[in-house]
């Protein structure tokens, strides 16, 4: 299978992203039909040329007559769907999705579905703090990575396909990480700087400090504005690569607590510098 | 004493703040001199219209010859000049400084001035990751917070000019607090925040994940690129008010670790909308 303009891609979920695939392919000239809860959500994207089509029914048509179905809806409903529908998809037709944890769902999801449908995994990784799809904008996937995470069951062709995905979605760069690798790189650079946010945030105990708050404090903590259903699961789905994040960094910061309470100043400096050389490496990179 | 146009200032040290501090204050029409160390830094800032005049040397005649003195150096170095040269300031002259930590230095630099001599302390919170007099840039004023901290030697007179020196300089907002008191708020704005993006850059240990990562771990650690030797010397400073908010934060932070351990769904679920509640009021006013 080839990604062409006669592809017939369907979205299952019409939230922020998957309002955002729907507006970046319609946009590139592919034909995007749509499956979501809400009406009110359909007729949004309708009425700004987003898609072609959607309805809140599970149509079987619809769903037996799509090429390439993208699924982007939380990780337990997407498990939930494959268990119940899954039978509806066509042999032939090549499954995707946007969820943020891999190692719990991948492996679930390629065995729920029927022989001959290939579900090969990816994460946009373009989150935005608002959900919704009057919230879409596929500018998101500029400069943004796009992973995908195949399992020994995936074919190259798929692989490659799904890649195609996101090049034309607009991202800046394309990988390929096994679901644990996949899951290790996000405990460690999106979820444990959640729980940070987060904790950072419930830690303000005095109150009124928000009159003396410096950039510095509200970049910090912009993301403890935080969906609370969407990442509570992806925090437990991913549960033992987050733990072992979490406590990698506890032990840091508590040497770093040590070493203040100890007055032991050029240790302190020692961190300092190499926390410094560490950031340049993660510095934004032209493009 | 009133700051008018004929208000003799003196800088004492021209790096990235008192550079800053001149440039506002040659700019609003005030005459400006200082004493630094480095020779060049005084050409660059007499080469661009920012003081008036410079020296390298402890001058007798221009330290007893101003009204305002102006301390931008580090907070030891502030004290150890007190000690060393605070004969030289004639009676009658206000002194102020920009030093990020207040009760261990104010009443040592009050006790060590002579007798006549005022030194109210302020603290402009408006930090750049950069040091040295060519990063000075006035424009880091606006929108931030200018803090007073006065203790019961200080007169009504003084606190009201060094106010109002903030207004000159183009402060956002104008504050007073006691030493204690914003030593509390900048352990836990600052500090601690400072702490977390250190702890956090040096808990990367698998190497090769600046590949992959998105603008809220790069927003969450732009601060990890850090002066070691102006930053150690301020958390020593600052140790019990630092230690007291790293420990509050550690508690959250673990508290949030245990419940994904346990797998307590809503408990996480509360932490994440408390924290997204209080988050909201620290958003930026629209200025």
């Amino acid at each position: 299978m080839k990604l062409t303009k006669d592809t017939k891609i369907l979205i299952i979920g019409l939230g922020v992203m998957g309002g955002s695939y729907a507006a970046a392919l319609t946009r590139a000239g592919y034909r995007v039909r749509c499956i979501t809860k809400i009406q009110a959500d359909i007729d949004y994207a309708t009425a700004r040329g987003m898609i072609e089509y959607g309805t809140t029914e599970i149509d079987p048509g619809l769903i037996g007559g799509a090429d390439l179905i993208v699924f982007a809806i939380y990780p337990g409903a997407f498990v939930e769907w494959a268990e119940k529908y899954g039978h509806l998809i066509r042999p032939g037709t090549l499954v995707t999705d946007v969820t943020g944890v891999k190692s719990d769902i991948v492996p679930r999801v390629q065995a729920l579905l029927p022989c001959g449908v290939e579900f090969i995994a990816a994460h946009p990784m373009a989150g935005r703090e608002k959900s919704g799809v009057e919230f879409s904008d596929p500018a998101v996937f500029h400069g943004a990575n796009y992973i995908v995470t195949p399992t020994e069951k995936n074919t190259e062709e798929a692989i490659d396909l799904c890649c195609e995905l996101g090049r034309v979605l607009g991202f800046y760069r394309i990988s390929i990480l096994t679901p644990a690798e996949h899951d290790r790189m996000i405990a460690f650079l999106s979820q444990l700087t959640h729980c940070i946010a987060v904790s950072l945030m419930n830690a303000e105990s005095a109150g009124g400090l928000e009159k003396y708050t410096g950039d510095s404090f509200r970049d910090l903590t912009r993301i403890a504005k935080i969906n609370d259903e969407m990442w509570s699961e992806l925090f437990l789905r991913n549960r033992d690569a987050l733990l072992s994040e979490m406590d990698a960094f506890e032990k840091e910061f508590h040497a770093l607590r040590d070493m203040i309470a100890n007055g032991e100043r050029e240790k302190i400096r020692e961190k300092m510098r190499r926390a410094t050389a560490k950031r340049t490496l993660f510095d934004k990179p032209v493009i």
